[in-house]
């Protein structure tokens, strides 16, 4: 992957948070001051949300170097309503940017706060090993940090940011809203790409050979329960998730992909995500990390401009899930 | 519904107007001063306007609180240019603003002019029974009414808007399109979501409780004859338009909903709308208004998750409609 | 078609082009400045170039007077990236904007340049006959050009482009992308409105009838082989693109156009355009014109509401094109 200073995915979304408060009504959104003087945007916890908070979290998760829209498909026609997201960096956007892959935690027992941190502020921090595989750094004066989460981090949580960023409190905003409202759900199936770009680095694709990205998947409807909202979430994107990635390289090492990446081929596919989350007790890491993957894949190898289709979409789990 | 004074329709809609007015070639409307020093905008009568100045009316009339897009769908394959339509806040973008439920009428005869307003100007003007259920009052300084008329009104039309919105002649924008020509054609078939949720208000289903909606039909080929142009846009969304609301309350209510939303539970369904309006000697009250709403509805109850899906295309009698 | 004197393909271009500049690193093209002062932008030859870039190149080449968006469609299952593009202005916007028709070519052998120009600059010189029946005229002081090269054109060619539009060199801009690139392969898939107009026009349709179109095609991946690439984005216009026009004049004369105008009715019909090419000895000239044009056609005719429809896709052929 070229190094792209020019792309600053925390200025991006600078601009996109600014836009994104001015229509705080529309979005039914509220905005706060933290203890730290961070700026706080409830998008779906005390707030209501909607989806139009969900996309816009979404454009923000990726640093603005991606499009997510909503349109109808008929792939999943009891399920139209479908976000279709694409990039031209989906390796900036999806993985240094959106990827929820930052631990953040804070005390123990009934007061301890966990959640996993998404969005521009990763790629300043850069704490991750995944960013030992990117060579993308950030050197924005502005952070944005995506929570899938139903409150606020606690200020040492804030602390930790800060520290990282190495940026000012005044300029670091924090974004949240839990899987199960209408926010959280949808920008969490906007991450199809982003997901397919995880897999492929799990299958030790070189990430900078991934030069474009097309992916779609059916809006969730939400649910209450967090972990039945969660799996929904998962389902529309494992069983009804479609991805079109056009990678660099040997021709081979794109068939490989293809065979490698799409649900099907993992160990656990082939019931709603929440009943296997339930089956592992909850324990995220007993699941195979084959299974976090779209349903359908096409990947074309633009040496030689063969494509390989593989995966297909699901409708009876999708419906599994969804009802 | 709470109220939202941040959510000006008329102060969106003059932002909207104002770029529609800077692009006027480009929709091929018509841009004039009436006698009251009104701005007249033609988007269809004299002028031959466009489908993109209906994409425009339609964002207007939504007082720029819904998005308005043509896709294609294969749900409906011989029409397949269709628009989709969703707004986070539907009640207020579609029934306090773009419903076409305020009477304007004026003189006996030849000369008479009638015409049902639409759009953000309603929701300043409040005159309707309908606003004794919304609790959202504008109080902008400007105004944008929508006329599906082919003529500009008279002085005296002009007269009743600026007194009931309380506004100078100068702040008020009338913009008119007769059903028949393309830019009427398309903001019609654009009033699927509101369609719906105005039937949602016909059933007595408490309107703050619909929190987002999402919905899509066909784009209707306009027609020279009034009658059979009005027949299309309505057959569009009563045999092939399709909605999603979310709403909360009792996943008991949202079933109720969904079982007597869609068109189909009507009395008069089953033939070309032009049809049942010529059975009825064109008398509108005549016929059932429970047929005025989507063909195939979907209703998610947020307080349980549940999803109650309803009604269908009915492919027959849309080429029967269009063809 | 009326004289639309506001409507400046190129001065639109210009502002396009300044931020599809500012995003140059998210584009991934290359901006540089020719011999002759003029600015060029490699959007796919040593820069990588992308889809996003495509997509600009696409909004350039009609003047800012159409609209371009991915998205997904099941028309095309196994290729469901699809690109949607209508205009309300599709003569101006495609015939006298986006054909590629200008005929520009400069020395012998190996180093000869030729390439077609598109864009709107071929508004301001009005070279080709085409001008004849197109009574638009642009009188911007800045032109942009696009050419389908894998190369700047030298000096000469600039000369050439400057002295026909009659413009200052720093104020024009060259576009240029492969065929087999990202950018190009989308840009010319992009073209399928313009190549149902020109169809229309090679069939002596009056121009200035043709008030709307609305149209879609499937992203063609592309391909190393400029030839296998230059097929595969025919062949999604010709065998999996569709069309809908909305005419004025008697509806015999819709009906007629709607029979000619589906690529089916060619002599060459029926094999991937590589194929044809080759058959022909790369002889343009000698391919039945007939040939290029969407599958799937509707005609509309507004004068009495009637709607034609011919053609089909073909999923088989596009199949065997793009596998």
């Amino acid at each position: 992957m070229t190094m792209e200073l020019a792309l600053s995915v925390n200025g991006r979304a600078h601009a996109l948070i600014e836009m994104f408060v001015a229509a705080k009504a529309e979005h039914k959104i509220e905005v706060s001051r933290g203890a730290r003087g961070e700026t706080l945007i409830d998008a779906g916890s005390h707030a209501q949300g909607s989806i139009s908070a969900g996309l816009a979290l979404a454009d923000i998760c990726m640093g603005g170097l991606g499009k997510v829209q909503l349109t109808s498909s008929s792939a999943t026609p009891r399920w139209p309503w479908t976000l279709i997201v694409y990039s031209s960096n989906p390796v900036v956007a999806c993985l240094a940017s959106q990827y929820a892959g930052w631990r953040l935690s804070y005390g123990e027992g009934r007061d301890a706060f966990f959640a996993l941190g998404s969005g521009p502020a990763r790629a300043l921090a850069r704490v991750e090993p995944l960013f030992e595989t990117l060579d993308y750094r950030d050197s924005a004066k502005s952070a944005a940090l995506v929570l899938e989460s139903l409150r606020a981090p606690p200020p040492e949580i804030v602390d930790q940011v800060l520290k990282a960023c190495v940026i000012a409190p005044e300029r670091l905003t924090i974004l949240y809203a839990p899987t199960q409202s209408l926010a959280g759900s949808t920008q969490i199936v906007a991450r199809v790409l982003e997901v397919a770009l995880h897999k492929a680095h799990e299958l030790k694709f070189p990430l900078g050979r991934i030069v474009e990205g097309v992916a779609a998947a059916p809006l969730a409807p939400p649910h209450p329960d967090p972990i039945t909202a969660m799996g929904r979430t998962n389902d529309a994107i494992i069983y009804a998730g479609r991805v079109h990635l056009m990678v660099l390289g040997a021709a081979a090492d794109a068939r490989a992909l293809a065979e490698q990446l799409p649900s099907a081929g993992s160990r656990d596919y082939g019931r709603p995500f929440a009943e296997i989350f339930k089956q592992f007790k909850g324990d995220f890491y007993a699941i195979d990390p084959m299974l976090f993957s779209p349903g359908q894949v096409t990947v074309t190898a633009l040496e030689t401009g063969e494509s390989f289709h593989t995966g297909q979409i699901n409708l009876k789990l999708l419906d599994a899930s969804f009802a």
